[in-house]
Formats: C-alpha cells, structure tokens, sequence
C-alpha cells in the first residue's frame, strides 16, 4: 500500500538526520566483529554515573512511593521542581519559582515543546553555526528556517548577529528567535565570553526578539570560574532556558525542563499533557532523589565530571603531542572538541575511510552547519570513551590526516 | 512583558483540558485535608502493580546494564522490540515485525507522532463520540477537526459511519482518518463488536480511509472471550497501531508502540529522535525483563486483572443496587462505567455538587464528546478505587442522585 498520500504536509519538512549514514555503517562494522574506537558519542559516560546507587534509588521508590509508577502532573512532581529550584539557585545562578519549571522529556523535549508553541512556518530561527543537529531538524519539522551565525573561540560572533538580522529583515524575513548554547556548545565545545553574553541580550532587547538558551552542557563546566546563564543576566524576560539532567544522570532518563513565563509558560503546559503526558515517573524520582540527597555534589562535582576533566585533557594533549600543527576547539566545559582538516578536505570521507582502515569512529561537522561552510569539520567527543582509548584514537586520526595532508 | 506576540498561529490550537478545574478543585479541598473517594482515575492501581518486582529489576539492570541509563536508538532497544512482538503475538493475536515497532512516550506519544505525520490543519478526524479526551486535544493542537460517531455498548455505530462520512464528503471535507478505541473504550467502557470491526474495515477500505487503533485496554479484558483488534483482521495496511503498557506496568513508566509500514513507519522514524529521542532508557529495560521473566503471566493475568474484574463487578453491583433504574454502560474491558443522569440534567454541576457535599470525585462526561451531546454523562472509574472505597462512593452518588431526580 501506497501511505505517500495520506502523509501531511508538514511531513515534507522532516528530515532524517545526515549522522544516520556514518552510525549505521558503525553499527554494521561491529556487528561483523570489527573492534572499533569511537569517538563520535553525544553523551556521558555510563562508568562514570553511579548507576548502582541510582539503581538502589529506584528499587526505594519504586517499593515504597506508589505515585513512581503512575501519572505524574504534566509540568512534573512538585518536589522535583522546587528541589531542582534551589539546584539552580545553588549552581546555576538561577532564581527560578517551581512554579516556572516544566519537566520534560529531556532537553529535547523542551525544545520541541517551545519550538512548538513559538514557529510558524517560515519563521527564522537564528542559530550559532554550527549548532546541535536535532533542534535543527526539529525546527525544521516545524517549518522554521535556519540562519546561522558564526562560531569562534569566545561562542557566537555576536559582531555578526546584528548584520545578520537586518540582512534578514531587509528581505522582509520574520525572525522571532535566536537559539544559542552558550556553554560547552554542541557541536563546537566553544563557550560564549560574558562580554559576548551582555552584547547578545541588547541586540535581543533591541529587535525585541526571544531567546532560547540551551544549558545542556552547564553542569559539564571544568575552568573559566563561574560561567553565568544568559537567563541569569535577563532583566526583560527575552530568555527561556531549556535544561537537562542528561549529562549528570544519564541521557536515557529523560529529565529536561523548561524555564518559561507569561502566555508561553501557559500555552506549553496547556500543551502539553495531550502529546506526552508527563516526564517518566520514575526518573522524576530518581532525579528527586539524587538531588535532595546531595548526590550531585558527591558523585557528579567531585566525581564524574573530574573524569570528565581528565579525558579532556588526555584528548586534548595527544591532538598537541601528535598534531600541532591542526586546527581544533578547547573546550573548558562540554564534551566536544571540533577538529578542523585543512581548508577544502572533506570531512564526511574522512570520517569514512578514518572508521574503516583504522577502525575509529568520529562524526562529521558538516550536519551541524546551517550553511556549506565546516565541509572540513570533525566532532569528536571525550565523555565516553575511555581514558586508554582516546590517545589511541587520535594517534589513528593523526596518522591518517598526516598521509593526507602532511604534517 | 506580554509574549502573545510571539506565539506560533498554531498556539491558538492548543486548548486546556476541561478536566482540570474538577482536578483542581479537587486538589484544593485535598489540602485543606477533606478526605474525598475518587471515583475519577484514568490508570491502573499503583497497588496491584507489582512495584518491588519492578523495583528489583529496576536496581539490576541500572548496575549491570551500561546502557540502562543511555540513549537508545529512537525507535527502541531491539530486544525490547523483539520481545513485544512475541507479547502481541502471543496475547494480542498480532503478527508484527519488531521492525514495524516503534517504542514511544507511552501511547499519548504515539498518537502525538501519528497526528504530526498525518493530520494537516483542517483534516477531518472521525472518532467515536465520545473519545478519549487527550487525543482529541492533540489532534486539534495539529488543527484537525474532529467529527464524532455516536457509540453504544456495541462500540462505534458503524452503521452511522458511512452517513457521516458521505455528508463530510459532500461539504468538501477532507477525511483521511477514523480514531478508534474498539476495546474497552475510555471514556465510554463498551467494545466493538466483531461484526462492527469488520464492517468498520470494509467502511475504511470503500472511503479508502486510514485507521488508527488505539489498544490502550487490550490487556484489561474480563470477559466477552478473545477479542480480536482491528490490525489482525485488516488485509490491507489500513490499520495504524497506538498501543501501551500503561494499563500492565503503570502509566508513569511512559513505554508506549506504533506498529506502522511503509511511507508513515520512515516519516515516525525519522521525526522521532529530534523530538524526543527516545523513550525512557529505564522504563524500556524494566519492560523488557518484565515481558521476558513471563511476568504478564504471572503478575498481570493471574494477578491485578483479577483485581480489576472484582472491582468492576463491585462498581456494577453497587449501580446495580442502588440505582436499578439508572442507565449505565457494563464494561468487559478497560478501566470505565459511563454512568448517565436523567436526560437534561447536567454532569458538571452533579460532579461538583458531589464533591463538595459528599466528598466524591467523578469526572464529568462532556468535555469528551465531540458535539454538544453527553452533557448528563458521568465516567466512573472502577480501576483505582479501593474495593472499600467503590461501594460507599456509589452509595453517595446514589444519594445525591436520588435527592435531585428521584429513584
């Protein structure tokens, strides 16, 4: 049977992801037994999140708190929001009412949510380029258009945003939105300077657009002191935050939130019960739990994320020691590090000649581009592989990129 | 600052559950610490669940299963999905591929991501009448329009289907679409009859409609013999899966399925990982082993579903006594009893009424009808009430019934 006519228009706009191809070429690889080092993950470690104290956590709640099996309010258990309230407060420089706070279905289910509720079709979303590929796609399923602002070390060329709204206004585009993640970005691993910050909030005061700031990475900081949200800096109410526990807990529980106000608060909870009911019950709890027992100081801040710290530098060391010569991103909070090949080599072949000849997995950068520029671009991740794994992979890379480009 | 301006068109779609002032209200005399009976549940009882069996697998697979706390692949664990299949197979009379699987965010999920791929703004979605209230909300979120067919205790007047398909058709409606509950209606409680199931497809195939089936109550069956879903009698691919463990496991664990094909199975799939990534990690595993260990058996079949039949049979036993006149469906599956008042009396203000003066929550029928009718219906909700706790509310609600509109 043919389904091709019953699909909506909207279905036009949805787009499979282009990392899709590499993965499953991955997949297939390790299914015939071949031993691959990948470096192309987009999340924590799960030997560094203390999976059996989580896992004691959920046979308490589950044995002795009936409501961990059922509904839960659409906006989330109120003990969640109020402790993850005072979790802000205490290490996020947020001052955020619980009853501000929407628990979602991850970060990516708070992205959807607002995407929803803010983009018409047609509507320009002004992104960071490159920026993380599922908001991309996800907006783009909306019928948002994408318009990318350059990314260097300090975050998003905030000197090229103004230029690039009147450009789009001028051509008579509605831009609404800016999404940036400002810490630790995904893809670049880059993190925007105060000064850029401040600049970002008054040309959004100024164009009187909305901001939704993507804090995905905000618990995964390692130096640069305290980093403060845009959210934090916001006098005007123009930033809507969209969080998750993903990189503290683990990305398979599923806890993001929503910081939100006003009409848009209300429309999202109105929402929001008839297309996901709640966040899982039972990671409500979990994450309840974890937070009220202190459980992110003990196992995360003095835990993981120093593992996290560690695997960074071992990356960042062997790309010095075996390629100093290359270009790449040093993070000081997330999980990335984007690495450039020389001008005009193409990343995607070399990500696949990389996995197949010498077994390691990276992502190509050209997905995340909103635009043709990052052709030569490489994602690779530090979370999850292990500290041994890591020199190996990248003396692969480097002595794959040295036969191709020279030194 | 006022954010109506930025709100999507879309946004004037979304609608707010009729069901929450009742929910508040009751909520509100709960703290003030009234002791109400609620009759007004839509899940399972978190008592009959077995949450310390949940809870041991739960603290198993979160030590010895790395990926229990990692993303999964959008449409779901492969062994999850395998294991479903010989679940469906086995006691839903399904043939499926676990290819044809996609683990949602319960069957609200499902449903959500089936409107985005196939309901444009203005599309006709022909449902029973009355419908389970959250998918009318999502489905109109998406702009369809719904039109509702009146049901009996038979399940949807098919015989008035084809009626009202033709006279949308006149008007130049576009109807792509029949949402159905054939099995244990919410809010109704009744079930399609087989000779109605398979007039409904004959329907489908003639008008060259597509059919979503949701199987929320397929595991909740207390008599009545094996009754066959709509999916295995459709020679044709018109029939579109939502189904849940919801009503097994509990609501709160959020794994839900689509079984589709084709064109729609891509577009699902490709949509699915930017806006929600996947279904809880956690939960998918905690399904996984429940299904394998044979636990359906063991605790659902030979356990809480006996304890939903003795409160059913409680619920209609204690109608049946003190209201013998009253009019009042007599479910053979899912979790309801549509209750109806004296024809002209209204629902809402009994319900309030009933609160407030007898401390008994019931949720009033009319916010889940399509049209005007069903304003003197009450749903009764017979699953999460104590077998204590069934008797005395009907016996208040037969009080105040008695006392407004006599025997």
């Amino acid at each position: 049977m043919d389904y091709t006519k019953y699909l909506a228009g909207r279905a036009n706009w949805i787009k499979g992801s282009a990392l899709a191809d590499v993965m499953k070429k991955a997949s297939e690889l390790q299914k015939k037994g071949v031993k691959l080092i990948s470096l192309a993950a987009g999340d924590p470690d799960p030997e560094l999140i203390p999976r059996a104290v989580l896992g004691e956590i959920a046979k308490e709640v589950l044995e002795k708190e009936p409501k961990s099996v059922m509904y839960t309010p659409a906006n989330g258990i109120p003990e969640l929001r109020e402790e993850l309230a005072a979790f802000l407060k205490k290490y996020d420089h947020l001052e955020v009412s619980p009853e501000n706070i929407v628990i979602t279905i991850g970060g990516t289910g708070a992205l959807d949510l607002l995407g929803r509720v803010l983009i018409d079709p047609g509507d320009v979303v002004i992104t960071e380029n490159p920026s993380y590929i599922n908001t991309l796609l996800a907006f783009e399923q909306l019928g948002a258009k994408i318009e990318g602002v350059p990314v260097d070390n300090d975050g998003m060329r905030v000197d090229l945003l103004e230029e690039k709204i009147k450009e789009l206004k001028a051509k008579g585009q509605k831009v609404k939105l800016i999404y940036t993640i400002p810490t630790g970005q995904n893809p670049m691993g880059v993190t925007m300077s105060m000064e850029r910050r401040k600049a970002l909030l008054e040309i959004a005061s100024k164009y009187d657009l909305l901001i939704i700031e993507d804090t995905a990475y905000n618990f995964m900081r390692y130096e640069g002191g305290d980093i403060v949200p845009l959210k934090a800096l916001d006098n005007e109410g123009r930033v809507i935050v969209a969080g998750t526990l993903s990189k503290v807990l683990g990305t398979g529980f599923r806890i993001g939130w929503i910081i939100a106000e006003g009409e848009i608060l209300k429309k999202v909870l109105m929402q929001k019960q008839p297309i996901d009911f709640c966040a899982p019950a039972i990671s409500q709890y979990i994450a309840l739990e974890y937070l009220k027992r202190g459980y992110f100081e003990k196992y995360h801040l003095e835990g993981a994320l120093l593992g996290y710290k560690e695997k960074r530098d071992i990356m960042l060391k062997a790309l010095e020691n075996h390629l100093p010569n290359a270009e790449f991103t040093k993070p000081i909070a997330g999980m990335f590090v984007m690495f450039f090949l020389p001008e005009g080599a193409d990343g995607i072949s070399f990500a696949n000649e990389l996995m197949e000849r010498e077994g390691v997995v990276v992502v190509p950068g050209k997905p995340f581009y909103t635009d043709e520029s990052g052709k030569n671009a490489i994602r690779l991740n530090f979370s999850r592989p292990s500290k041994e794994e890591i020199p190996i992979g990248i003396k692969k890379l480097a002595k794959l990129y040295k036969e191709k480009f020279g030194e």
